[in-house]
């Protein structure tokens, strides 16, 4: 079973983007046991993806396009494989209803390409698209390779790929020696230094393979073994995990590929019934906006405080006038305060501030970067960590975030309400 | 002129690594005005590492392989090009001069592969990697397609490339008529709608193309002029940006790739001395946190209130409870009345206002994606509008605080504080 991915764009092809669809695509293919032994970029060129979509078809069992499903005229793809598998286009009545919908409900006025997003190669099974309106299409045929198409926009398609599409390919090719896998999530480690921390299982690595992935302020392992039921891969991967633990566990915050240190937090705090608020100065409401983006966090949090200035950190959470000229504003005591004073005035639980320089210029002779997180808990008197942090404004800020999220994790672990 | 690239390794067939290589090298011919019409990825195997080679070379003129230069004994790239030139691999001094220092003054052994790393095929002319060992190259044959050999590290990669490789493809294929283009950006109308709007100018497109990507929540156009000078590109695109601003000018807010609806309108606060404040319920800090990540906003933005919760509302920002009993929490008096609140409590200019059902429940039997957002501005009567924004709960919250963003763009064109 082979299978290739072509990637429709003339964007990819500029360097505008980059295609990280088939990063996701492929991922997919090696977890379901489909070898994938080449990768293609074609633009929004009809003659082109002709070419492309006859050589992959030739040398592969299954081909598939991601790209050119939407309604402008440069949007060709499933108008070229029907061309090319001489089947019509027909529409796919839930993908029109859905489009009608959207019209209806928003009041704009439906342009007549929109249409054609509902349109899909004669003979296959239609795709939901959830996130959007262009429809995808699995097309299975006795006698050519099969053909998947999915939308471009990466939200789309992966969403598609992911619950749509896996499913199908799974039940239409049996399964494949298949690779089951596990994300572990790791902050406040960098991925060179957990490589070297779990170097000897790496290097002695069998038939559970782990492969470290920089994230965006975070680290993934994902650990995956080839097995032939779930259960047999279960007790492989959780030897590993026990290892890696073992050894780095400190850092381990959760499963998954779309889980986040936000969603692991607040809903601990839900469940454990402990209400939050925050007090931000550099971060300016990132961390509220972070935990705002969790389902049911409404349970836990009233709302908080963006205190930029220093007036209105004294005038919102009633910092002392004095904390801040005998101290600084990015420093311990303010940070301090600043966190009491959120907790006392929404009365909650826990509070977390952020005061520091979140660049490009220093502040008060401190360097861009320069951090202090302030942490009110239940049962202990309220701390500050100083942290220097790496990178342009938009990185300091996010890792703050993340790094208050992480003081209340190490939090709930010491008292309990989290595992260790 | 035609390119093709084409990737090398095992990894991104994977979908273990993302193919950034092939996105700046993409980028770098399209500055070079050479055009590329495809990208292939191919795994470490000689076979079809030959065949992805003997297809590129039929369509192009320049074949751009990268990765497998290594001194590992699945790295074969330049191997498979030897032979399909049917030439020798022979040593360049340099690189093996470096090779030779480094393991000197390591003190480590050098192993017999690391010799590899010095060679090319003769007749090529070596190409210095200044970020590593391996040897790149650039073979012009008369007749066949040129190639040109890169190493597969990132680093290693970009360096050869921009220094070594680019000035002798310039030098080796001249100036070819260069691609000259602008970004217009748009916020408030669809792709497709704006596709329809521009249908004309876009069927008539000539010299300049004129080609629309779907971001997060808003739309861009790319205007590229194939032209022998700037001047003659700028005249081009001036004249069609005439057009389109002519058609779609309401929508549009700025020029550029790395540019926003957040930078225009802060930055034009800031030139004007308009201070700002919030008041947040379903965006939860997101609108503060956007506007904290331009440079510069503090001298505007003293702070702000996310009131998640209605006692919330009440204590930091005076909505009267009445008003949320008689009106709800999601509507026109309740976004008013947390905008006037907010601008009386930080005595800003101007001050918005979220409140809304992010979803993905309902709210006092208004559907997810229901937001009204209200705006305090000098000089008139304090207004809010009602949303009805489709998508998931992340997508409802973005797109709130692009809506705000966007009250004030208005608001300050409307004044003259921006220029229509």
């Amino acid at each position: 079973m082979q299978a290739e991915i072509i990637a429709v764009g003339t964007e990819i092809l500029l360097g505008q983007i980059t295609n990280t669809n088939t990063t996701h695509i492929a991922r997919g293919l090696a977890e379901l046991g489909i070898d994938s032994y080449y990768q293609t970029v074609v633009g929004d060129n009809p003659k082109r993806l002709a070419d492309a979509i006859e050589i992959a078809a030739r040398r592969n069992d299954l081909v598939i396009l991601s790209g050119g499903l939407g309604p402008t005229k440069d949007d060709l793809t499933k108008q070229t494989l029907a061309h090319y598998l001489n089947v019509p286009l027909v529409e796919d009545a839930a993908a029109m209803a859905v489009i009608d919908q959207y019209f209806e409900r928003t009041g704009k006025t439906m342009t007549a390409n929109n249409r054609i997003q509902a349109l899909y190669p004669k003979g296959a099974t239609p795709l939901t698209n959830h996130n959007g309106m262009a429809v995808g299409a699995f097309y299975q045929s006795p006698d050519s390779a099969d053909f998947l198409l999915l939308p471009g926009p990466p939200r789309e398609m992966t969403m598609m790929f992911d619950t749509e599409a896996k499913p199908k390919l799974q039940a239409a090719y049996g399964q494949q020696a298949q690779i089951y896998s596990r994300v572990l999530r790791f902050f406040g480690i960098g991925e060179s230094r957990l490589v070297t921390d779990l170097q000897t299982l790496i290097d002695q690595q069998g038939n559970v393979t782990i492969a470290p992935y920089a994230k965006t302020n975070e680290v993934t392992l994902r650990i995956s073994a080839q097995a032939d039921t779930q259960e047999a891969a279960t007790r492989a991967l959780d030897d590993v995990e026990t290892k890696i633990r073992a050894k780095v566990g400190d850092y381990f915050y959760g499963y998954g590929d779309d889980n986040s240190l936000a969603q692991v937090v607040i809903n601990a705090m839900i469940a454990g019934k402990l209400s939050l608020t925050a007090a931000e100065s550099l971060t300016a409401g990132e961390f509220q906006s972070t935990i705002g983006g969790v389902p049911g966090v409404s349970a836990i949090f009233p709302g908080g405080f963006v205190t930029y200035a220093n007036a209105a950190k004294h005038q919102l959470v009633n910092v002392p006038q004095q904390t801040i000229d005998q101290d600084g504003v990015v420093s311990e005591a303010t940070a301090i305060a600043m966190a009491d004073g959120a907790r006392e005035q929404l009365a909650t639980d826990v509070a977390v501030s952020f005061t520091g320089v979140a660049g490009p210029d220093d502040l008060e002779g401190q360097p861009a970067g320069t951090v202090w997180i302030g942490l009110a808990y239940p049962g202990q008197a309220t701390q500050a960590h100083q942290f220097n942090f790496a990178g342009d404004r938009q990185k300091v800020r996010q890792r703050s975030v993340m790094a208050g999220l992480d003081m209340i994790r190490r939090a709930m672990r010491a008292d309990g309400r989290l595992p260790k």
